[in-house]
């Protein structure tokens, strides 16, 4: 696929998720955070092209790619955390989408090849981003030696991944070759078919929700509140309006709840479907 | 300015002005049309970035690039008009944005370099985006013999624009090499510097509808509606806040009365702003 239609999907991809609404909890078309707006969402989207560009022509290494991105942020005048989870995801299916064969067996060839320089980068990029995650064992991402500890033990950015699959999402669907976002991206392709843009990517958001709980809510408020906000998104998937989903929103943002890692699963389903099939 | 960059601010102009909100009588954040949606207009803006890019590397004419970005809007599904106006302010202000001098110079280069060719394209551009303006005297847009007169006498893109100076916006950009663009971007800076980004844009255009009638307004409703329109444009700028805004939004939604020229000559604002200096 040419490298301009892979960009395109990608930050696609991030503007559909954004803009999809109520999708409870997060930024979305209808309300901002404290902190940070819409409007700094979409600035972060049209940041990040040039750098799904790059991706998808192969020129550069992942772990790069993300530091490159963030510094974007940087030079536009964001100073929060946009879109470093949709990022993690983003540029490995845009780098596999560049290449010739189907995006199930480039993206594993993609993730298998990165190396401890990808790591280094990684770590930098998470550190510049303000990011937050669930320590990773011995190379807690908050340990500014950790990268002395990388370089000895030789530690690729698909080992660290492996190491937090357990406790972060976007990790696990580095450990998995994206198997969840390639099984969403099926759900997504149906719930559009069925409910439009706008109520299937939300119905596939409260999906995603429902199934495996948020792993930043987790991070943030612990097992329990990660569990029960899971349950009230499978609540809100029976109802076929978005009420049920309004609802929740409203409870989300009032207790700045923010299932945020789902929200970058569903952006690396978009992009999934988009590179496949997806129309409108 | 280096290609992508250009192509960033042309793009986030659309974004940007597409996401303020309320911006009375347009799609926005918070409300779509009955025939094209919000995300509509978003796949438009992602559809039109290679465009963007193209046009500041100077490879191509502008006939040709507004052409190519309508026909991108069919290749992503998108059937009705979404940005054709915007197009044809932004296009060529990517080409000057992409050369040496300053903006307001080389704006000028770029118009007076277009030619016959440039002319046809945009004819077949506007009867594929099927937009609406009035009729150009002899060059009726609506009239398929038009493009053989333009041919015999050699009128090139420009000269088509001079003929509809005083019953189009846009055409009155092209013929005045953007005086109202360059003026409305200050006004836009100053707006966003004291009441924020989605507020000072929002001011912005309340400021520009009620300075100058709506030409898409005008056609549609006569002069006496654009007339009124306007005036209270001005009375809702006196409001500090949104709420005057708000009130004129929910009536020209309930009325069908779409102020699309004047969102078109944000959009070139907003894109000069960000060419020069603006940051959020």
């Amino acid at each position: 696929m040419m490298a301009d239609r892979v960009a395109q999907n990608a930050q696609l991809s991030m503007l559909l998720e954004l803009s999809s609404s109520p999708k409870p909890g997060n930024v979305d078309r209808c309300h901002d955070f404290r902190d940070v707006s819409f409007q700094q969402f979409v600035i972060s989207a049209v940041s990040a092209y040039p750098v799904f560009r790059r991706a998808a022509l192969g020129e550069v290494g992942i772990g790069e790619l993300i530091l490159e991105a963030v510094k974007a942020w940087r030079e536009w005048g964001l100073t929060g955390n946009t879109h470093f989870g949709s990022l993690t995801l983003l540029i490995p299916l845009a780098m596999a989408a560049g290449r010739p064969k189907a995006l199930e067996i480039e993206i594993k060839s993609v993730l298998e090849s990165t190396t401890v320089a990808d790591a280094i980068n990684f770590y930098k990029a998470f550190d510049l981003a303000g990011a937050r995650v669930a320590d990773v064992g011995d190379f807690s991402l908050k340990d500014k030696t950790a990268m002395d500890a990388l370089k000895a033990q030789e530690k690729t950015l698909l080992d660290l991944m492996k190491l937090s699959k357990d406790h972060d999402l976007v990790a696990r669907e580095w450990s998995t070759a994206f198997q969840r976002s390639f099984y969403l991206s099926k759900t997504l392709e149906e719930n559009v078919s069925r409910y439009g843009l706008n109520c299937g990517v939300v119905r596939t958001f409260l999906l995603a929700l429902s199934e495996i709980p948020d792993s930043l809510i987790q991070a943030k408020f612990g097992e329990n509140v990660a569990l029960q906000v899971s349950a009230r998104a499978a609540l809100a998937l029976k109802d076929e309006g978005l009420s049920a989903a309004s609802g929740l929103d409203r409870d989300l943002l009032a207790e700045d709840i923010n299932p945020g890692s789902t929200a970058d699963l569903i952006a690396a389903s978009l992009f999934i479907a988009l590179t496949k099939s997806l129309r409108f």
